[in-house]
């Protein structure tokens, strides 16, 4: 079975290596001339490619965002700047030979369903590479070309924007922050991006305004006591909590967990509608800089001058030198027909966010059009293990009205969770999604299996984080070392930071412990008491 | 009565203005051609002047940190940068007309007693302008030449530096991160300094090693539910608790705060000695650097080699391009005769942190020779109503015994609570410092007192941060708006962060409050329990 996969990113990749673990045969098409992705930074942008700053951190950390059986050295900080993810990448398409099925410079034109596909399921994909097109026939594809190409850039929804005379562009073509020193810069838009980008300009431009509507939580990857926040977060136990509990009680325990490290309404990033979860942005730094005076919270632009702006509280900011739309990305298959996946407002109907509902035949895939709270590249890497499984017939594939009546059910999940907002059509219930399909494969770990013969393992899978591994347990694609990965990745988030120790005091805080428990118990209270005051 | 202030910093500028509110008068000498002191950044460094690097912004938050009867403008950031804390004290010399007072380009080169000391308590100030050399007789002289400008460089300690071939020099000469890009850096010694520049050269540099023997614990400006941490810490109620408690009780509590951001011991930061206070280094973002591996945290350097550094714990870095010794300051007085003052092993006898204990006449006092866990600035200004009083003979001033007993009594209490360490001879508990002196001049408020007439102002007073103000309320230098500017302090805090608001869901709130409560406190329960696993 001929399989074409598009892209060689963090879904193409691991598109390919899943296609060999299944014996199929990968062809790989990159646009550009190495792998990586989003994840490789250029200098330049690059047309029909995804388009990163300079200074990108991984937001996941590395016990989670890896692929399931190619951990990342030991002393890998826990979250990894982007060239460290490219070299992750490239170790990994050396170590299980990935390179000879990518075929580099070739652009995909028109992926289309062959004449007999109704019986065959076959398509013809027709690239181009040196001027040179071609045509050839597969019997599945795999779409791995993500979903940060083509930038979301509203300019219409400005009134005034075309005659401010300053200069403005979209996130997209921020690299780094060297041209903007002693510049007055307005970041239209709070997701990672805006974010990271108002932060790092704010140690450099004489003044940064960012402007958000909706507002947003801000997380830190410095979690309880110092753990990467998902390490905290996406646990079974807590996964399940989630999900029993009603979506305004997660949502206002959110709200609580997230204002303890600052009162949000008081740094003007309050949610303009906090009864609907919103997906937190990650940032470190972000209310030190508020609190610090170089980043300003503002509300949503109403209107461009000729040298500033107009906010919808009446306020306005003049001499504005640079305007950044941090305003997203929109999902685009340039090379797919609307009949085959028709994205419509941003809404796109996708079974288990991969096939396209009505499609006759299993036969094309969208690899890692998700956007969870959780990494991708783990997620990437479990539907491409089912889809390849299905390609083969090896995944019982539901009929069109399961498939419908699915969508519809889901649908409505999000909605009630997430709202309707289209910032939010990839998300989805990180581990419970995976589990669905890991069902399918059969590799799914049964605690309640484990524990008796397990225990200490059971415990791990349910209270500590879901790890990748954990879908390496059992099943198809069993990994030797999975149940070791998942006893000391504690071990391994501590090692890349606990570079320095010293003697163990522990006996003598014990002993202070024991000893002064009721007094401190009795200040601790007091401490409560005044430092809400 | 003529006084000689020496420096136009934070410690000066107040003297000039506290002996004009005396009806003394002052004459300051400034080596410089500028106010500002250690808070005037200057590209390049100047001899016998403190010296900072560009991104330096204020530790401790604009309530706490300002002169106590002149308030910041309200939409000030918390924390400020040092160039807009310069623009404040530009501010406060032209509101209160200092500028004539002060002779720019004077350099002070001796201060000694004059013959009838013994009777007069009278000073010969030889001064040097433009090559031109003066002597004048004063009645008191205020020191306020800061404590940062002789850098503590303890070359010889460090075996192999000569032969290392890299670049190396004390933070004083650090400016800004720019030519280091790329490189390979190693900052000595975990101070505010030395924290900063890490965390600043770490988005340039390709590694950075922050090496320390002693750890430190870190907190950040953004405090509880993101208030300045002065603003939670030095309150009067919080600086009770700290005086009843035993100081290892209190350092297990502090040890338990800080490590509730981020375990320290994970994070190679653990105090070699967490039995004894250390002063909290304020850093917001080294916690992030450490856990993406852009700081990597070392034990103490043992020795150089041509091209690297051997730590004490075996391990060894090689290709070391740059070393920053942040190493600190230590204390001089070039101008002063030992017989007046002596600085030994870092160690010094200065009643109150102010006078020297042997001096027959108290006619000569140090302002901000002090390391509060609070603001110098608020302190060095009560220091200097103080001292103007008592050169006025206004304050009983004690006898020889008194004042050696006094502060003989300070030593075993600061050594009981902070160690002997010589990093620490400069600090004091604050509130109490402050409060010693305002009872002597008649300024400290009275809160049992003003309980029965005004029981708002008197539970902020205790409940609330002890901002300046507090020390406006009454007596000699009664500041008309210091009970306003008291009331409306959190006003002043959220104001310049709550630049974007969104229409108020309180109601909402506390209904589901209300409705939810049980079902969230067992969710809390839960939270707990997984999150600690």
């Amino acid at each position: 079975m001929k399989v074409a996969i598009i892209g060689a990113g963090t879904s193409g990749l691991t598109s390919i290596k899943c296609c060999l673990d299944e014996g199929l045969e990968p062809t790989c098409f990159e646009r550009s001339d190495d792998i990586g992705g989003v994840w490789r930074y250029t200098p330049n942008v690059e047309s029909g490619r995804a388009s990163i700053y300079q200074s990108v951190v991984s937001n996941t950390s590395k016990e989670m965002m890896c692929y399931s059986d190619f951990p990342y050295p030991e002393d890998a900080p826990n979250f990894l700047h982007n060239s460290k993810m490219l070299e992750y990448y490239r170790q990994y398409v050396e170590t299980f030979g990935l390179l000879k099925y990518i075929q580099f410079k070739t652009v995909v034109q028109k992926v289309k369903k062959c004449n007999d596909f109704s019986s065959t399921g076959k398509w013809e994909v027709t690239t181009i590479k040196d001027e040179i097109q071609q045509t050839s026939t597969f019997d599945a594809i795999m779409v791995c070309s993500g979903h940060h190409s083509e930038p979301r850039y509203p300019l219409e929804s400005f009134p005034g924007i075309k005659s401010f005379r300053g200069k403005y562009f979209h996130t997209r073509e921020y690299k780094t922050a060297d041209e903007y020193k002693g510049k007055r810069v307005l970041v239209l838009g709070m997701g990672n991006s805006g974010s990271d980008i108002a932060v790092e300009l704010s140690r450099i431009a004489s003044q940064v305004f960012l402007s958000t509507q909706k507002g947003c939580w801000i997380m830190s990857r410095v979690f309880e006591q110092g753990y990467p926040w998902d390490i905290c977060f996406d646990t079974r136990l807590q996964n399940w909590l989630r999900n029993i509990l009603p979506p305004s009680v997660v949502s206002w325990l959110i709200e609580k967990k997230v204002n303890e490290w600052f009162n949000h309404a008081n740094y003007g990033l309050q949610l303009s509608d906090s009864s609907q979860f919103k997906e937190p942005v990650l940032n470190d730094e972000l209310p030190s800089r508020i609190t610090c005076g170089f980043v300003l919270i503002k509300p949503p632009v109403t209107e461009f001058t000729e040298n500033g702006v107009k906010f919808d509280d009446g306020t306005t900011e003049d001499n504005i030198d640079v305007v950044i739309f941090a305003t997203g990305y929109v999902i685009t298959f340039p090379f797919l027909d609307e009949s085959v996946i028709k994205v419509e407002d941003d809404k796109i109907y996708l079974y288990r966010n991969i096939f396209p509902a009505r499609l006759e035949k299993p036969t094309l895939g969208v690899i890692g059009l998700v956007q969870p709270l959780g990494p991708i590249m783990a997620a990437a890497e479990v539907q491409a293990r089912w889809v390849t499984r299905v390609f083969k017939g090896l995944c019982k594939y539901p009929s069109l009205q399961q498939i419908l009546d699915d969508i519809e059910k889901k649908k409505e999940i999000l909605k009630k969770r997430f709202g309707s907002s289209s910032a939010n059509i990839l998300q989805l219930d990180y581990i419970k999604y995976l589990d669905e399909m890991a069902i399918d494969i059969g590799i799914k770990p049964n605690i309640l299996g484990i524990f008796p013969t397990d225990p200490s393992l059971a415990l791990a899978l349910l209270f500590g984080p879901c790890t990748p591994a954990q879908y390496r347990l059992v099943g198809p694609g069993k990994w030797p070392n999975a149940r070791k990965q998942i006893m000391t990745t504690w071990d391994r988030i501590i090692k890349p930071t606990k570079t320095r120790t010293v003697r163990n005091q522990e006996s003598k805080s014990t002993t202070m412990t024991l000893l002064l428990g009721v007094v401190c118990a009795f200040a601790l209270f007091l401490s409560v008491v005044f430092y809400k005051y």
